[in-house]
């Protein structure tokens, strides 16, 4: 017929995440045993899906209007506070002192993330990202007809600077820009997190080039990180070291803080010494989400501002998001001493919602899982990706050693 | 510090319609008795705004898993089969059987909108719309580079298809390729709906054409068709004359049908005869949702299967929808008869939210009437839209005199 657009052309879903989901659910339905460690949702240790009481409380109680009604396109003055209240605390200030901040509420984070990327990237050039990334960074980028430049995530098991420089220089020098998209803390899909000193590091990096930078920072999360939630919002302070041509697009997830991965919140964070530019990106966001989306999900936005309005109830869910992040780090825990005993490597993990195992021969090993186990895991960068946030402590007993069993060959 | 993208440079939401809305509100906190028609939110006669019953009921029902976790991002089989069932009715075999259907779900009928113009435009492409339509149209289109050519609606009190046929062979010439983009029943922002033949014709003319065709069929009012709901799904049967290089796409709103908007919820609904056309556009689809906002609001989907598989819930609802329609009905027959006493021309009405007076000096009454009255409408092409759906039938009443007094220097 002729209709499909130049940039639409040839496109299609393949190998993602919710791809394998499906399968996982098509094999439980179909009578087996499945262990479904494939996304990123977290089921409490006694196998349940629930969400949060507060969350639950608060979106039940709230008046029709503020939930079936439109959002401001922008998310309004109290939803931007009450974002800065919840993602940078009591270091909200030092962040506002120092740099200028817009925030613009979006379709869960990847709605924040595609949105920085149109924001700041033409086509024909690339971002740089690890070889260990979120698999759809690469699809986003790719909707914008951007590429995606990969240096190695890790030098034994720090953050591998000099590959990051080395790319780093490379990209700069081919576009006179560089845009690099990091996950942290928690990395996805390793559970890892830059130390203070690295993302220090990283920022004095950017700083020091003479082309503008742009980090995508996906801080999806943040909540859960095995540090607390104070010393991962402790870190974020350094951000305002970031020099005038340096831009920081974070991409703060409501959906997944809160364990409302439906309920389709997120927020792009816009931050920067130089006003102009992040007012210019902010007018530009403000266009994009009126003609992309429109607005977003109103009752999310009510429960934003309803949080930051109301100290216990903040206080309350944090104190239920702290028994995700304990039960977190205990499968994380009991998977590791596994895998010590058992001889299998993993990933540096840190906190979150994921861990990781090298696995040169990873799309046979996951496969050989899936058909003989009916285990489901995602193959990744010469890896698979354990979703422990899936996994009850009880059924994480024995993973390892299964795991173990079919990667023989591994050095 | 050239950090924004060619694509996003120099774009801003100025004169948009959530930015008169929220100068009502500010005018209502600074304590003026505001009247604001401006945004398509109904308002019950009562002055209340309400959510449905029936949608609230579902929605407080559904187990956490049905609306905290993620939906799969083509919404899935249940949720092809319940849109289907909704926006056809019993209509849906004989569109099956005639046409390739694929669905996708979408933020909102914005969402459906902007991918329809994704897949099917490229850069410097121009679609075909009427000169009086709604204003994001043309931002969306921007959004993806595409330009906007338009015609006048009417000839008379009819769609003006000479204009239209006329632009229509100038654009299938110029680009190979015919894109038009069509709010219909209950056009925004006349409320004006394509009689059965007057869909026929313009089918049969893309029919004609030696192009390729796509209708961006904007269905947001299909449940306020003041012809009744019956009436505006049987002429959807018209759909199946579509020749094999015509493609529909249908943009359906959940948000709107259900008076949910801010709940975010439309989905995009292809259909054509060429099914490997379909095919390509969807599996396009699946890969531009999952990297710009990734899934959609799961609650909204769960509520709409609900609906599908509860006919007894379904009912209610639309008994639900008769009330509102019912109320817009009134508020419009009262409207007109005031305005032809006041000899205040209004455009051929036939449902929904909104009707429009043509007045060529529109930015001046509108301010004048904002200034003077607070009053707050939006301007549109040589017009004015008054949003009824905003307005209690009670203040209704001596508006089209009102309004009159501000057009003298009319014909």
């Amino acid at each position: 017929m002729g209709l499909i657009s130049k940039r639409a052309a040839g496109k299609a879903l393949l190998g993602d995440g919710f791809s394998f989901s499906q399968q996982a659910k098509a094999a439980r339905r179909a009578g087996f045993d499945v262990l479904d460690a494939t996304l990123g949702t977290f089921y409490y240790d006694d196998g349940s899906f629930r969400g949060y009481r507060t969350v639950k409380e608060i979106l039940a109680s709230m008046p029709d209007e503020d939930r079936f009604s439109y959002a401001p396109i922008t998310g309004g003055e109290r939803f931007t506070s009450a974002v800065l209240d919840w993602v940078f605390r009591e270091h909200r200030a030092q962040i506002e002192e120092n740099l200028a901040v817009k925030v613009v509420p979006t379709p869960g984070g990847t709605g924040a993330i595609s949105s920085a990327v149109h924001l700041t990237l033409d086509r024909g050039e690339s971002a740089l990202l690890p070889d260990l990334a979120w698999g759809p960074y690469v699809g986003i980028l790719a909707e914008s007809g951007v590429g995606a430049e990969r240096f190695p995530l890790f030098q034994g098991d720090a953050f591998n600077f000099a590959r990051f420089c080395e790319k780093g220089d490379e990209l700069a020098g081919r576009f006179g820009k560089l845009a690099v998209i990091l996950n942290d803390p928690c990395h996805n899909p390793t559970g890892y997190t830059l130390s203070p000193e690295e993302l220090e590091r990283l920022i004095a990096y950017l700083n020091g080039k003479n082309t503008p930078c742009v980090l995508i920072y996906d801080i999806a999360y943040l909540d859960y990180d095995g540090a607390g939630r104070e010393a991962a919002r402790a870190k974020l302070r350094l951000l305002t070291q970031a020099a005038p041509h340096v831009l920081i697009a974070i991409a703060f997830s409501a959906s997944k803080s809160f364990c409302a991965y439906g309920q389709r919140l997120g927020a792009l964070i816009l931050l920067g010494r130089d006003t102009a530019t992040v007012k210019t990106l902010y007018d530009a966001m403000g266009f994009h989400a009126r003609h992309t989306w429109s607005n977003t999900n109103r009752a999310m936005i009510t429960l934003m501002t309803a949080l930051a309005s109301d100290e216990n109830r903040r206080r309350a869910l944090d104190a239920e998001i702290e028994v995700v992040a304990g039960q977190l780090h205990k499968r994380a825990e009991a998977f590791r001493a596994e895998a010590q005993d058992a001889n299998l490597p993993v990933h540096p993990y840190h906190g979150g919602f994921f861990l990781t195992v090298p696995v040169a021969d990873n799309e046979r090993v996951v496969r050989e899982l899936q058909e003989n186990e009916h285990y489901f895991f995602l193959p990744f960068h010469q890896s698979i990706r354990v979703a422990i946030c899936a996994v009850p402590l009880a059924r994480i007993k024995g993973l390892a050693a299964t795991i173990r069993k079919y990667c023989p060959d591994r050095e």
